[in-house]
This record gives structure tokens, C-alpha cells and sequence, in this order.
């Protein structure tokens, strides 16, 4: 069997959390094996440059910081978890990946689509994911999702998530240019509409890319 | 007064310790302002990011990784520290830069120089060092040195100064290499001389390059 590098995409509480839940009882269910990642992490390493990634500090973090501490992440990701997984035929399930890079950090951010695509050819060569799962809502609404969950839990929102509003927008807008120009990858799913919704629209996606599999 | 960026290079046990001392000692004698700083390091991240480069981990780092954290480390650097001393019209006395990156991840790595080169260009711009003191010494007695002062502190080698002599073989290589085509950069001093003779040849290097300033 060949591996499946699915990713699962979108702002902050656009629904990726419940997104991946129907996704991994899905592939329980009709017992395809998988392994579980997320980006930036999956490995101790990579953990460890997550934290400095979205941690405060004291010193302003430069935006080519940010890109090469995520970059280096993934290199690891890659190395010890994503291909050996895909290299097994598994579904490789992650929670973002370079999607999120060039959403983030070149859509927030600014930084030049160019440079982030040189750093993707350096880190993974020819590898991209097989399907991009995106949870798109409107960002106004995935931020009160994401504030109520954090007031929920006790937390507080990271350094990204402490963003202005049109940063986000700039996400979602790179994050929906990118669907259009890379329809084989790409599911877009509406991620304002109620849960049921959502995850048939998730499970019949599932159908079409991995059922016959 | 303009800025000056001075980086000291060369391998385990070279000299660079003794090297900087003279450095900074000239530098007060003569009253020029100067920041001291090291690399990959120089900020709090830019110092956690050195503790993930040089520490041991129970997964294998890939090579790009480390050529990515180390380069996150130099953004940061830069923009905190390097820059606003030169703007400043100080000297910056930096312990290791960009061409230790061409030695160890290029020539110890083998990672293609190419690559290295696109990093730099897009962490650095155009900033290049206006002066680099190369402090080479034979491998095999830099290393004894190396160990030696592990010994005396107490200390162990890091994961870098662990790797086989052949790997530093080539890390010199690439460093002379390196000072014959930027010969206007680089002044070589043979380490292997008695440290008065170190010394005078430094010295003889600021004064040409600049006492005149």
C-alpha cells in the first residue's frame, strides 16, 4: 500500500481539532494505518523549536527567524516521523504544514513567496502533501472560537495568535489562493457550518481520495 | 566614525580564545568603542537556539536543521546586535560568523555551498564581515587542545567538536579556500606559533586594517 500525506489547514478555531477527530475515526474505521503529527514539532527537537517559535520574548523575533526555526522543525518532522511513516504506506495525518508557512508567515507576515519556496525545495525536495484538508471561516469567527477555548482552558493565545485581525485575513486570503491554484491537493470546507456538516463534507472527501485506495 | 565588523575563525583549539583577548585589548588601548559577541549565539534565542545546535539529542539532527537553527541564531544576531553596534559606528568583535557556516555545515557537512550561499543572502543581504583573522592550526593538534581544556574545566566536547578528525580536515580546508579567494577579508595566522608571535601578528593585522580609521 502506498503512504497518504494528508494535512489538515486553517486559521485559528476554524475546526481543525474536529477535523482531525473524524478524520482518524475514519481511517480506524476502515482500518487504514496512520500516524499522527502536527507542524511546527513531532519530534522532541522539533517540540523544543516549536515553544521558541511560539513563546514570547523578550528580544523581537525577526520574520526570517520564525521561517528558518519552522523550517528547521519540519526538517526533523521529515526526517525521523513523515517519511518513515509514508515510506510504510501509511496515512501520515498532520496538523499544518508548508501550507501554513506560506499562509503565516508570507501572508502575516510579508515575507516573499519566493524565499519561503526555496526554503520548501531545500527541506523537502520533492515531497508535497497528497491532500490539504482546509477549515476556512471567516477570521473574526475563528478567533472568538480560539479566545473562548483559551479562556476554556485556562490559557492564553500564543505569539501568533495574538496577531492583529488583518493578519489573519492575509492567512485566510493566502490559504484560499492557494486552494484555487492547487485544486488536486486541495478540499476547502466551510468551517462555519454546524459540526454534522462539517464532517460529512470531511468523510465524503475522505471517500473520494483515499476510499478506493 | 564608521562601523567595523570583525569575526575571528578557525577550528577546536586554534587559538580564537587568545586571539579575541588581543583583539579587545588593542581596541581599549587605542579607545575604540567595540561590542563583543559569538555565534551561533549573542541573544537570549540566538543562545537557546546554540544549545540545540551543540547539545546532544536522542534523534539524529538532520544536517539542514542545524544549518537552519544556525542561521535563525544569526537573524536574530544581527538584527538585535550586530547591526545596531556598526550603525553605532562601533567595532563588532564576533567569534565565529557566516564562514564557519561554509566550514562546518559545508565542508564538514557537505552540505552544497550553493545552499549556504542563498541562506546567507537572505539572512544576511549584503552584510559580510570587513575583516576576518583566521586562526588555523593542523586538526590533529587543535583538537588535543581542545580536549585538553575540556580536561582542566571539567567539561565534555560538544556534538560538533565529537566528530571524527577527517571532518575537521575539511572544515580547514574550506577556510583556506575560503581566505585565498576573499583575500582582502581574511588575514591567516598560523596558530601553531608561540603566543607572542600570535599576538604580534594580530596586532600588525589592526594596525594595517585599522589604526588608521
Amino acid at each position: 500500500m502506498m503512504g497518504f500525506f494528508l494535512t489538515i489547514e486553517g486559521c485559528e478555531g476554524a475546526g481543525k481539532t474536529t477535523a482531525k477527530k473524524v478524520v482518524l475515526q475514519w481511517l480506524s474505521a476502515v482500518g487504514r494505518e496512520f500516524m499522527e503529527t502536527r507542524e511546527p514539532g513531532g519530534t522532541p527537537l522539533a517540540e523544543q523549536l516549536r515553544n521558541l517559535v511560539l513563546s514570547e520574548h523578550e528580544e523581537s523575533v525577526t520574520d526570517t527567524a520564525e521561517l528558518l526555526m519552522v523550517f528547521a522543525a519540519r526538517s526533523q518532522n521529515l526526517s525521523q516521523r513523515i517519511e518513515p511513516a509514508l515510506a510504510e504506506g501509511k496515512v501520515v495525518v498532520c496538523d499544518r504544514f508548508t501550507d501554513a508557512t506560506y499562509a503565516y508567515q508570507g501572508g502575516g507576515r510579508g515575507i516573499d513567496e519566493q524565499r519561503i519556496a526555496v526554503l520548501e525545495q531545500l527541506v523537502q525536495g520533492d515531497r508535497r502533501p497528497d491532500m490539504t484538508l482546509l477549515l476556512d471561516v471567516e477570521p473574526e469567527l475563528g478567533l472568538a472560537r480560539a479566545k473562548g477555548r483559551a479562556i476554556e482552558q485556562g490559557g492564553a493565545l500564543d505569539r501568533i495568535e495574538q496577531e492583529a485581525i488583518e493578519f489573519f485575513h492575509r492567512v485566510r486570503n493566502v490559504y484560499l489562493e492557494r486552494a484555487e491554484r492547487f485544486p488536486n491537493q486541495y478540499v476547502v470546507i466551510d468551517g462555519s457550518q454546524p459540526i454534522p456538516e462539517v464532517e460529512s463534507c470531511i468523510i465524503k472527501a475522505l471517500q473520494t481520495r483515499l476510499g478506493s485506495q
